[in-house]
């Protein structure tokens, strides 16, 4: 497990429970199914998400018996969707290890992300509620259309910043905003929290995927950069390239005519984006999130996990940056 | 919507709101998601499960509120099996039509998918019960599981009878059998006729695949008997073949070198099998399952539902055989 959970045990203990319930569920007769979620859930991920839904729950009862299903619920619908994006960007590594999909095929990859989902509506079916269902549910069809959304404008220069916006809020602020609402939710928060602990999610999420986004273009790490040519040559144009492209369309003009972009031409592209003023105007919209973000925190009620919540924050947004 | 249902206007009416309700829960912004699911609703599948899960109804109080959301639910899941196995499979058609993956690729075929499960998590989370989600998502975690299993016995001569048995039951019967189930207990049907309903279902679904593949086999349809050569070069054996290799290995020894079959190869496997009672055998299953099937209509309460049933369980199981 992470160690930045060592600086709250608490968290950590239940944690631990969430990662018991998680591998009791996914408990198979198969063994190749089993071991290879087992790979997954011990591969190192930071379970932020289930973090996030034990913290929200202490701002109601914190009744265990409902956060804990509830965070092994969202981290598995994570897994799902991680497990189904590998198939299809054919990611070789995820977490540093090799993906279900180039380990064992495609195929086989296909059928563990829908294990996952089924085993995420088993738990919900045992210790949760309709309402749990529903919020879930509405989530990942947000999340299946920021995919498709993602897939439909590969290689679009169209690509407006509201796009962009739409799409990483359906990526990645959704399970954020869900994690700490359904925590506090489930747990009988009072309900103008709940909706302040969704806001703060959303925030922390689309703050977390611009970063994420950024790194990709500045990061002096070949490992990040190659995420970036990842994406290019897939057609996947993120927030920096965006504002780099409406501030300076030319700049573009002879490297865009290419059918495919050779490691060269993801070098150019890249180099090109940062002149144009990209990576500048990405960070200020971070800043915009970010600030929402701890904007909401400031306003949460007093309690010891308001200071734990910012704490996270802090790592999560302003780590490397 | 198939023929067969003018013959009970009852049940082609509650399956006409079915499938309203399917299309309600599908609208989405992104039109490209909507169409592509709108075309599988109107391709002219049976409706076979949904109207199952009303058949069964009847034996209940038959709660319009309770069986079209179950059967709506049951069909969408059941899609939603279809897009990811043509995804495997690679086919090109399904029901006569352009499958997803080949009109848009395998890559939106996955989320449009997931998009289904979701899709189908949001009705039950609107009308039904968790009673039923755990019913539902117990059958999918067996559908997967058997899916897997066929990946996983790909080109192995060692699958018996028993595993056979084991990856069709999880395949096939598992829908058929909580069709009838869910359909009745959602309605408050006596537990001892659901439970006779489940069994049904069971052998229904049974011997619906075991005929399914020896039509395969046995078929005069070249669009049949390419089904045939299109698992056996997928390396997945089925009832017939598995009988006739246990009867004569040494017929297929030569032809079992290769490794991967010609158009010729598989005319040849096809004779083999025929040669070494492999069809013979498997209609002989096939009769035992049927039987059962019927036994257990028979032994249902008395109900214009049950003549209902008889006359499409002989519709599905005895037409061309």
């Amino acid at each position: 497990m992470n160690k930045i959970w060592n600086n709250y045990p608490e968290i950590k203990n239940e944690l631990k429970e969430v990662v018991a319930l998680m591998k009791k569920y996914t408990k198979c007769k198969d063994k190749k199914i089993e071991n290879s979620i087992l790979d997954l859930i011990e591969s190192g991920g930071k379970l932020l998400r289930p973090a996030f839904v034990l913290i929200g729950s202490k701002f109601g009862d914190g009744d265990r018996e409902k956060s804990v299903p509830t965070a092994a619920v969202i981290e598995m619908l994570h897994m799902a969707t991680l497990v189904h994006d590998d198939v299809i960007d054919e990611s070789k590594l995820r977490r540093g290890k090799l993906t279900i999909q180039s380990k064992y095929g495609k195929d086989y990859a296909v059928y563990i992300g829908d294990y996952l989902f089924c085993c995420c509506f088993k738990i919900l079916a045992t210790h949760s509620s309709l309402r749990a269902l529903e919020i879930d549910s509405n989530a990942m069809t947000r999340i299946c259309i920021g995919e498709v959304d993602q897939l439909n404008s590969r290689f679009s220069t169209k690509l407006s910043v509201k796009d962009y916006l739409t799409r990483i809020s359906g990526k990645t602020a959704e399970l954020f905003s869900i994690s700490l609402f359904l925590g506090a939710a489930e747990c009988n928060a009072d309900k103008k929290v709940s909706r302040e602990l969704k806001n703060i999610g959303h925030n922390l999420g689309m703050a977390f995927q611009i970063i994420d986004d950024i790194l990709d273009y500045e990061g002096n790490d070949e490992s990040i950069k190659k995420s970036a040519a990842n994406d290019l040559k897939q057609g996947i144009y993120t927030i920096p390239f965006i504002y780099a492209y409406r501030n300076n369309k030319n700049a573009f003009s002879e490297i865009m005519e290419k059918e495919f972009y050779t490691d060269e031409d993801v070098e150019k592209i890249i180099k090109i984006v940062e002149e144009n003023k990209g990576i500048e105007m990405a960070k200020e919209l971070a800043n915009k999130y970010i600030e929402k973000c701890f904007k909401g925190i400031n306003r949460l009620p007093e309690n010891k996990y308001k200071k734990v919540l910012k704490e996270l924050a802090e790592w999560i947004l302003i780590r490397t940056y």
